[in-house]
């Protein structure tokens, strides 16, 4: 693994198109920006493009790419989005019906590809800032919970806001929304500090996704927006065919997560 | 024009709707945020959703209505878009068929409505922060350059990016781009600081649109991305038909410029 933290963005994705690499991408060339995926045919793009603007927290879109085209022009002109991800997994009428390394075969010129921030950047700036990562120390998923928020419907797509969460020392909990504002298009600033059941987190230990990390003394849990989110949504509408990523199989592009820096 | 300056966004729109007030909204409800208006038929908005994705700077969203509907839930969920604003540009196949006061004759079920940021944000910071703005001290429409930047196209919808200029005192430059950095929502932070020649602007003082302002010795042309971008860019395409605000004739919003500040 070693040697893929610091191979290009461009590198890897030619061992993925290879099926040389089918794993997840955490710490997978390091300091460039990873994204999330959604894959929707023409009739819900519209629809999904509103979704995106209405909750820019859990959707910023990094790139979307032209109807029936596989190139992320924006962040990495050269990659393919149906080869280039390690694992993919494709919805029909909101049912997964499997995992696949690439979409060559399920990919037509009806479709658009959505690209999302993903909480690999800020974390990066978190770590950079010697504030704590949990579920990294601890070497597992993130936690990941349904909140009683709701998104901002648009069209079909509506549902609940997911978080992640991440127990930051108080000391430094001014400092972990400062850096994060300073990255709004991969999630930003946290949506909530302090107790879960503001909410409508019933039992912190249990997540809905990911897995369950210790909360020392005198850490707080903080909560940011995830990008699960518009994938749970998106799914929830039920199209007739959807391809995400494989969770934590992302799509890494060529740009650097400073890119994404507002300040 | 005093009285106007503290009313609430809701009377503003009542006053507008009822055709008591047809002039430019400079000064009208201060601190409330303003929008520029670009309406289009259904089959160029996931174009025009793309060219706003990949151009943010220029155009960046603050509300899009659903289809047919003519509410701004997000920024004002009691207003019409249709007769709320104090003057209209109704253009077909790029071609200015007038100007109107209200929309309603126009206006069809197959419309959206897409309302984009505005430098009246950000200059309202400026002001705050004691950073002059030369176009309001000279009672002048901001001058506004076509530049040699190509915007990043999206289907039909390509052009050069429009900037607005504003002249700094060279030692409130860095204050200056800090400010406004704060507003990613409202054209954000300047694009160009320095020779205007650097992004294709041959003459300062012969602006493309707008007024031309002074330039004191010491100053320095700091230039943002404009929000005319979107509509030149629109007009361009020629569209059957696309309705705008009037310049300087623009939405008043519920919600304050300090929402849109990112820190």
């Amino acid at each position: 693994m070693n040697d893929l933290s610091a191979i290009s963005p461009k590198e890897f994705r030619l061992k993925v198109r290879n099926k040389e690499y089918t794993e997840q991408t955490s710490g997978i060339c390091k300091g460039y920006t990873q994204a999330n995926l959604v894959v929707l045919p023409q009739k819900y793009v519209i629809d999904f493009f509103a979704f995106a603007q209405r909750n820019p927290k859990p959707c910023p879109l990094l790139d979307v790419t032209e109807k029936g085209s596989p190139n992320p022009k924006l962040i990495a002109p050269d990659a393919d989005i149906r080869t280039d991800i390690p694992k993919y997994r494709v919805y029909k009428k909101g049912e997964l019906i499997g995992e696949y390394t690439d979409i060559l075969n399920f990919w037509n010129d009806d479709m658009y590809a959505f690209l999302t921030g993903c909480s690999f950047t800020f974390e990066n700036a978190l770590l950079n800032a010697d504030i704590p990562v949990r579920h990294i120390e601890e070497k597992r998923n993130v936690p990941m919970y349904i909140t009683n928020i709701d998104c901002i419907p648009a069209g079909v797509f509506k549902g609940p806001l997911v978080v992640s969460m991440r127990p930051i020392p108080q000391e430094l909990v001014v400092r972990a929304i400062q850096v994060t504002s300073r990255f709004p298009q991969v999630h930003g600033a946290p949506v909530h500090v302090g107790n879960p059941k503001d909410i409508g987190i019933q039992d912190i230990d249990k997540p809905d996704f990911g897995d369950q990390v210790t909360i020392k003394d005198g850490e707080v849990p903080v909560f940011w927006a995830c990008g699960v989110t518009p994938q749970a949504v998106a799914m929830s509408a039920k199209p007739d065919i959807m391809i995400t990523h494989s969770p934590g199989h992302m799509f890494v592009s060529d740009l650097k997560d400073e890119h994404y820096s507002i300040l």
